[in-house]
């Protein structure tokens, strides 16, 4: 899955740099002073808007999003049902490999509470909690990069503008003007290239992340809760279907002779 | 219903191209720097916010949309009304035989829930829960296609200012330049042209689409409820009917009559 | 009411006309290439969107928002105790003969209720899903209009684009491209004045009325749960008047002696 | 407080305009064609979007946030509790003085209440209630304004749009059309200043006010059922300035002394 | 951590002058006509906006944010450990010594509760009101801030129109016109960069101050309410520890071997 995605990425990128490429001469692309003014002015707003600390932690987040790979929900499930038997010990054993996965220590933790003696109650009110910060804490990482988007194409306009008045400031001739303004504009290029083909992108998936592993939390919950009440497996396969799409289910739908029996219709009529 | 879409929309594409047409020249729309820039650009991005599996979802979802018909409100509560009349085959027939659509599996599963002899709380417990997930899944599917339709005009305006710079690199002459000007904005028309002829349109048309949905689950679930506590099939239909707008509505309204006689106006007041 | 808005309306729009006649020679307004495009485009759009059905049923809101005419809020209130005091028959008559009226069907089957003999909690229940369906519907109209309006002005600048690449394409004078790009502007004209002359409009208007709706039914629901409790008139007056504002109540404010008498504050102090 | 903003409002008022006039002709500015589609075609657009009735509400409601000024949180509470030692009449005197103020009418409503022997949750009730539809009407006040502001810059543009085409219709010669450009800028200079110096900054003084005055009338609730119930006035005044930023407070915070002995940390420790 | 901001904002901010600087000739960026519009005009939109009073609390909110530093979250536990476990000085004397911060103001306040007497639920009732219109403020400071960042590019872009329409009124030769384009422009880059280089940053940096802040004032609410009911400093350190990142925890996760047993896994197939 994720290889698929490597593949199509630099497929794609590959694509984009060639549509550069036939225009020919890379050199008109550069600019130091669209460099200079789209970095320091992007880095400079970041640095006054967030502390080193939270751009640091944005740093770690984004970076671990493309790195480690989410459990799917059904393997989620499957380890859930492994303890709710309590026979097998793959389930255990995936955990203590994948420690660095965030929904593997939210299963530990919640374990954790279990192994404690903690009411059903007190589970639900910990790992409620712990979602809760986790997604304010997403959220403020997804916040800064959308802020950091949204500064680069502002700071890309401010290069062109300055790229205009400095190289026009003394010319008279139309021509010359003219050829000046396509330098002028390479740094509107870099503001919107790195907005739109990084920190949106960036921030797109962060929020994609987020959702799916409060999405994995939140059925380790209902099945940390349901081995606490000693619910069967079955029941407990069933209960956590309901976060799957339909065609992930395994649990059969209930057959139409059933339900026409329930309603008394009889099935000669069916013909 | 269907077709009068397909018509209008064959009728008012042919309406826009024509608007091309007869500006002459086709092959001016034609830029193979333009096309690998937006397209390239906009699919790497997209590969770098979402994962494959999730454009696939989303891929599926939008087809499904445009290829299948969903019912109306008013079949859905005949249905459940033949049902709790427990004597016509119709109704359990018509299940049968749209299996692919996404309100009759969730008919299904409510009468599984009934079938299998769940109370009522539950039943509502567990249909919210489907409901509130396939809403989760939707609105995700959603913020994909408007995040594309996002990174469209982005890498359209791009390709235009990749274009300029490429074109204008060494030339003075003012005539040239302004011939070239249209060649790059071939970019900018490919970005606006699919984001609000394709993706805008169907996140439009999968928000309506799932609202539409949403608002058939929610009438089942009431139904199957009310099936469940045996209300008989006049109070059912009054009680599905608040759902739908006033015009669908069979159901007559209190006579004036009533009210003045409820209220001791007499009739003789009237002439 | 509705006529000031109506002659404002037509010197508004005579003002406006008149700002493109004095530029002079109307015929410069007109490109059948950019008709073709914002209005084929658009149309596409909208039809890929939605279903012809429900911009049917926008049609026909939003003409209904402009034709019938909505009950002030004293009206309503006067019409209920009108019939909390059970002797006249102006309310009721004013009932039947504006029946097409919204807030006067939802009145209707609000009395249907309390002639039925529902239970207050019932009624509240009842009343309730009628108010959330109809804003929701609502809301879903003024959505397609929202989109519509953000469809006119992508295409109108499709159209200035495609107006400008085809006629600059084979042309290197700088005087005739110069005279040819007002013609491509066009489409941006219909494009901007379609969507802020008319379907923002429209969305503002259907969203007051809707606020201005379900504020009526909340004083109907209010007034006839007050009806079926036999509370008396003047009770019934006060408790309708908080949803008013200020000056349209009748009510007297408790006067500064009683305040004063309450606090114990002597009057001669006030000298 | 007030004459600070008036002063410094006209002080910059004076800057802003210094800056149009340095530039030399003020002829220049003028454009009739401009004016008409900028005006009418704006209220063309808001008389299609709003009642004239609802129109005049939010001049009214505009006029008297810049007439009438505010009580300060703190003036509100010191009448609060000249009231619950039911002694002095300062307090009501200033009610009457300033009758037009809407929180003074909200206290006074709510001093009815109490004269009038409702019970505390009743109270809460209605003027909860109260509160409820006051945010409701100035929110679509604040809406209409909004709109408006965005309806001048729209048809700004449309404007220029306009004297584009129709300017340069019949014209090859590039330095007339040069010429003609700025003459055609007018009309977006009235949208954006119109929008910008006037209507936005109406709709955000109204948000702040309405904010301020929600706070002064949640004061007066929380002050009014505490002295239903017999608060002395020590217990009141606390209560009261939880409302109130850290700086505008009376009371003293609790001594780390107390802190101390509470906690049984020997003094000693501290040298 | 401060230290590293300043540091950094310095170098960013000489890497964007020295972009302005390698254009040469910094005097074009300088125009008077364009300085009095952007700060005239925004100044008197501001003044209409937003009372002085408020502005004036703004810009010391704004002024603390950047100066004063906030407590670390782990310092707060720390602090509340000490004072639980009654023991220790150094909790108490570092609130004295910073006593401009708010978190320790809240926490002083929350401590004055406890040595009043109150009962936890009035301590949560008077804290969370506390922190509800700590943070109405703090979004109001907020909206002040967002507000005046987007006035400053519509007065940039009313100040080059202004720039456009003076310079070119009379004059009709082209190379003079373009040379005078630029001028123009410097109105349109001081709006640009006082909006993303100030006013944004400081609205980014006071919303993820005021989040953190709101954090602070959590943990100390639930550390109180846990000193007051008595919990040993064990389980009030683990309580606490939930509104940590899992990094920052001190507390051991549960250990497999614990899970396995819990669950009847044998230790052998470990192998």
């Amino acid at each position: 899955m994720k290889n698929k995605n490597i593949l199509g990425l630099i497929f794609c990128t590959i694509l984009f740099c060639s549509g550069f490429l036939i225009n020919g001469n890379l050199g008109l692309y550069i600019s130091l002073s669209g460099f200079l003014i789209v970095f320091g002015g992007t880095a400079a707003a970041s640095l006054t808007s967030f502390k080193v600390d939270q751009l640091k932690i944005v740093y770690r987040v984004t970076k671990a999003a493309y790195q480690t790979k989410n459990k799917k929900e059904t393997e989620i499930i499957e380890i859930l049902i492994d303890l709710s038997i309590k026979s097998r010990i793959e389930g255990i054993l995936s955990l203590q490999e994948e420690e660095n996965e965030t929904a593997i220590l939210f299963l530990r933790r919640a374990l954790g509470c279990l192994v404690d003696g903690y009411q059903s109650e007190q589970i639900r009110d910990i790992l409620n909690t712990e979602m809760y910060f986790f997604k304010l804490r997403r959220e403020d990482s997804e916040r800064v990069l959308r802020t950091i988007a949204d500064f680069f194409p502002a700071f890309g306009i401010i290069g062109s503008v300055v790229g205009l008045i400095a190289m026009l400031g003394g010319i008279g001739d139309t021509s010359i003007i003219i050829k000046a303004v396509p330098i002028a504009l390479t740094s509107t290029l870099y503001g919107i290239v790195l907005s739109n083909f990084f920190f949106l992108p960036f921030a797109a998936n962060l929020r994609a992340r987020t959702n799916h592993e409060l999405l994995l939390q939140k059925i380790i919950m209902e099945g940390v809760i349901a081995i606490d009440s000693e619910l069967n497996s079955v029941i407990l396969q069933t209960k956590l279907e309901s976060f799957l799409t339909p065609s992930e289910r395994d649990s059969a739908m209930v057959s139409y002779q059933k339900i026409k029996e329930r309603f008394n219709i009889e099935s000669a009529q069916e013909d």
